[in-house]
């Protein structure tokens, strides 16, 4: 080992806490950089109009001659999703397992790169060498397969991040997350654990996968006399081969809908992730050919998307399927916060059409796939970190990381809640926080990558709540006359037909401001009018309807 | 009774049914019609600017000499917010208990209304004849003291509506439901019963109001060291008796802020519904005299309104609280779905603070005021209803109530699911809808009811997605000449200051399609230039961006 004293560890987030998704941690040591993770976040409600949200990488980009590779923990988008929009930036090589990396080739195809992407395969026990640091591939339990933590050996003591990881005893895949090898790590002692907090507020122990097999099956005797349509996350290949295990042992055919589930039971299958016996599964237009109590369909559009298979086939707009009163839907999800109304809209459609509907509320059909305090406390126990950090969250999931980290004996002044952006520095005589460097959310938008803002999304939210109102009018600033107009033409504010006596006083009110400037002394500023049409017609308009469209004044002068 | 042949009885639902809230149901036998409820909804996310939804009462104005009074069920927002529009147009008596009238008297002070409202005070046990029916208010246990449900005696049967109830056997104002008079009822007979759905997905019985008692004790046992702040819904008279009682078994005093939690704790004390002993209750202005572990704070917010006082509190904004370390944060209530984010975000802004917060799903601080399914088979068993039908809720919460009626032995041909503007008649021979009426949802934005409509909100939600551009020019379709222009204004589409050169192909494309339209043959149109010029750039901005922004131009004839 070089010595101790020489060196630093920076741990830099720049994405995944104080916020959920867009996960992305950096580690530096010396000259050596390596990426954790390099995930999506999906919108707030108050970011009308906007795809996806990516991490700011700018600090990537003006040190990528330093950066060893990306590491990566599983294949999720949070996790993954920035890769396409990073690579158009920076090209290091990339390290994740065989799935992982599977789902990661999916989607670059529907991206064009400007460079060949360095893809290298590991497996869980891999260790791969990165410049002074060397990382090992650790396998965890999680909804989807193929998971990994990370031990990451620097010249100062390990630094373990967990990823997404639960304990499941009984998992799909016969492989229990490797907590021997943890513990032989903690038992020479861990410099730092970065330990995901998604379900640090929940009590107890994360329920086994296998839970939902048992659930499937009684669902399956019950409903021999129906057609069993079940919504999952596509990811969740261990849900999806419980599903198709069920199928089996009930004599029913699988078929499958929904792009994602396609693809990514296609890239399971092949990748021998996922088992499927010959002949079980079907083609969504040969189900003519069968009983409909003899088919299980496996469809996407657990979360209520919009677009998604499922609410197709729910508002009976699926070229295909058709449901009524012979089918079952199993929803084997829980609604994400903020996608429970669009979930209710589905149930409530397939309800009126007679369709019976399991969801979360109801039955026992989905598990989650994050470690719980019992969990998060096994991880600590294990490791035995010196230092810890919280990550994955919003601050209310970092604090209650925080609350079971304190419980198991690491003192306040071990523990570092951090954010995006902030250094964390480590080295022989402690660990604190130094310094800042960019970070942040980059908002993509059709095919615009950050050109979407604050200023954008204000005028955003400010349109749709109250619309707008468009004065146009030439003027000639010389002769100081106007020439024609004030045009209006309003969207969104009122509906103009029933409102034409307010549309008759928005115009006078604009030409009076209009002439009250024109007549004024000296030079007219055409900045001048425009203020004035819009202070004049914001305060009517409030007076008015207790509303503030925007006022959007076009002078012309001609 | 008058011979049972010749009468017809038509219950139309005006609101409450396939939504959530405003509640308002009709009830017509000959020539008299009674209204129950008169209540608000709250906008759906795809309803931007929109303050309040009301139903659409044109058959109420177009029959209003037949109605002989609205009576009501309890003083929540669903059930008496729309009264305020309603007065706007007809002036019926109005019915309801002692506290239901305090609240709507509160808030009819907010509004003008062309007329002097007709307030009668009534009490459970108290029955009101209007035309040739009666009403007979019975008590039941709810979320708000002085519920009480209804059961209407017409010639053809009685008919009962369940207002929002449940089963509390152990209540805080020490009166349970009174299932012995609707047993009575029962044992004579009930023609139809209409029963609230709200939580009819829901097992067994809902707990009673006083596990909120023992939450809160064990609470203030745990936290005697710090300040208690208690966020619940300001017309939960009895949680905030509880509140206070355990503040006065603590020997703390109770200070209180937000709006309408002032109004509401004012009402109740003076109508006698709530008991302060003298000397408890201190001005949140008086909070310096005492220290921060002697006081309890009963505040409005628990929803994660954005102007709300836990609001303010959170994020630095109230004039005369600041909270810290040394404070607990109760959270007494669960979010209404569609709130959960901005909860969570008070929160995480809590936490980051250092306030110790407890919330529903960390700790036992709330239970619902709604029947569980015991709790709706128990109302079916007591009336034996010859006809059902399930209200409140969504369409899946009414089919959940089918299923509980069915359970109980009522056939489907005796369950009616209705909806809104749809008419159900009952005569000696039987019960079948017969068509319907206008409904609707009728949008309050501002001082405007009922100018947003579909138009206006389409183009809210267009705004919102990609922002606008508009086009200006002036021409002249004589000369065919382009006098000025075009000029681009832009907003909500992208940050024009770093997208010069995108906005520069814009004008070019406009100049392009306004000078191939000028350049034809024959007569220029001012519609064709318009169309030109729009679907020009439409094309062109979807085909650079993969975004639409809304499109306006605006050409000048000069």
């Amino acid at each position: 080992m070089p010595k101790k004293e020489k060196g630093k560890i920076r741990i830099i987030p720049l994405g995944g806490l104080n916020e959920i998704g867009k996960n992305l941690t950096v580690l530096e040591y010396g000259d050596d950089i390596i990426v954790i993770d390099c995930g999506l976040g999906f919108p707030d409600e108050d970011m009308p109009g906007v795809d996806l949200v990516i991490p700011d990488i700018s600090y990537l980009e003006a040190n990528q001659d330093r950066i060893r590779g990306i590491v990566l923990t599983h294949g999720h988008e949070d996790h993954i999703g920035a890769i396409p929009y990073l690579l158009r930036q920076i090209n290091p090589p990339i390290y994740g397992t065989k799935l992982t990396l599977g789902i990661i080739r999916n989607k670059l195809e529907e991206h064009t790169l400007p460079c060949e992407p360095k893809l290298v395969c590991v497996s869980a026990g891999d260790v791969v060498k990165l410049g002074q640091l060397s990382v090992e591939f650790i396998h965890v339990n999680h909804s989807i397969a193929d998971a990994c933590c990370l031990a990451i050996t620097t010249p100062l003591g390990t630094v373990v991040h967990s990823g997404d990881f639960k304990l499941d005893l009984t998992p799909i895949d016969g492989e229990m997350m490797n907590i021997t090898r943890l513990g032989e790590i903690g038992k020479k002692g861990t410099l730092l654990l970065m330990c995901e907090s998604t379900n640090a507020e929940r009590p107890g122990f994360t329920p086994s996968e296998k839970k939902v097999g048992r659930s499937l099956e009684a669902i399956f005797t019950a409903n021999a006399d129906k057609r069993i349509v079940i919504a999952t996350f596509s990811s969740n290949v261990h849900r999806v081969q419980q599903i198709i295990n069920t199928s089996v042992t009930h004599g029913r055919r699988v078929a499958v809908t929904g792009r994602s589930m396609l693809n990514i039971i296609g890239a399971a299958v092949e990748l021998g992730y996922m088992t499927v016996p010959d002949g079980v599964l079907v083609d969504i237009n040969e189900l003519k050919r069968f009983k409909p109590e003899e088919i299980t369909l496996i469809t996407t559009g657990s979360q209520g998307e919009p677009m998604s298979a499922l609410y197709r086939m729910a508002f009976a707009d699926h070229s295909q399927i058709v449901l009524g009163k012979n089918d079952l839907v199993v929803l084997s999800a829980s609604p994400i916060p903020g996608n429970e109304k669009l979930v209710g809209r589905i149930i409530n459609e397939l309800t009126k059409n007679g369709v019976t509907v399991l969801h979360d509320a109801v039955a026992e059909i989905h598990v989650s796939g994050h470690a719980c305090q019992e969990e998060i406390k096994l991880m600590q126990a294990l490791l035995k970190p010196k230092y810890y950090m919280p990550v994955h969250g919003e601050y209310r999931h970092l604090a209650a990381n925080r609350a079971l980290a304190r419980d198991m004996g690491i003192d306040d002044g071990r523990i570092f809640i951090s954010d995006i952006g902030k250094v964390l520095e480590i080295d022989s005589k402690g660990a604190r926080f130094t310094g800042t460097v960019p970070s942040g959310k980059i908002l993509v938008d059709g095919y615009g990558v950050g050109d979407v803002g604050n200023i954008v999304l204000r005028d955003r939210r400010h349109l749709a709540q109250d619309g707008l109102i468009v004065v146009v009018a030439s003027v000639d600033t010389d002769a100081k006359l106007l020439l024609s107009g004030p045009d209006i033409v309003s969207r969104g504010f009122v509906y103009v037909r029933e409102s034409e006596e307010l549309m008759e006083e928005v115009r006078q009110i604009a030409t009076d401001a209009i002439n009250r400037c024109l007549d004024r002394r000296g030079e007219v500023d055409r900045m001048e009018l425009k203020t004035a049409v819009k202070d004049d017609l914001s305060k009517y308009l409030y007076s008015k309807t207790k509303r503030k469209p925007m006022v959007l004044p076009v002078i012309m002068n001609l």
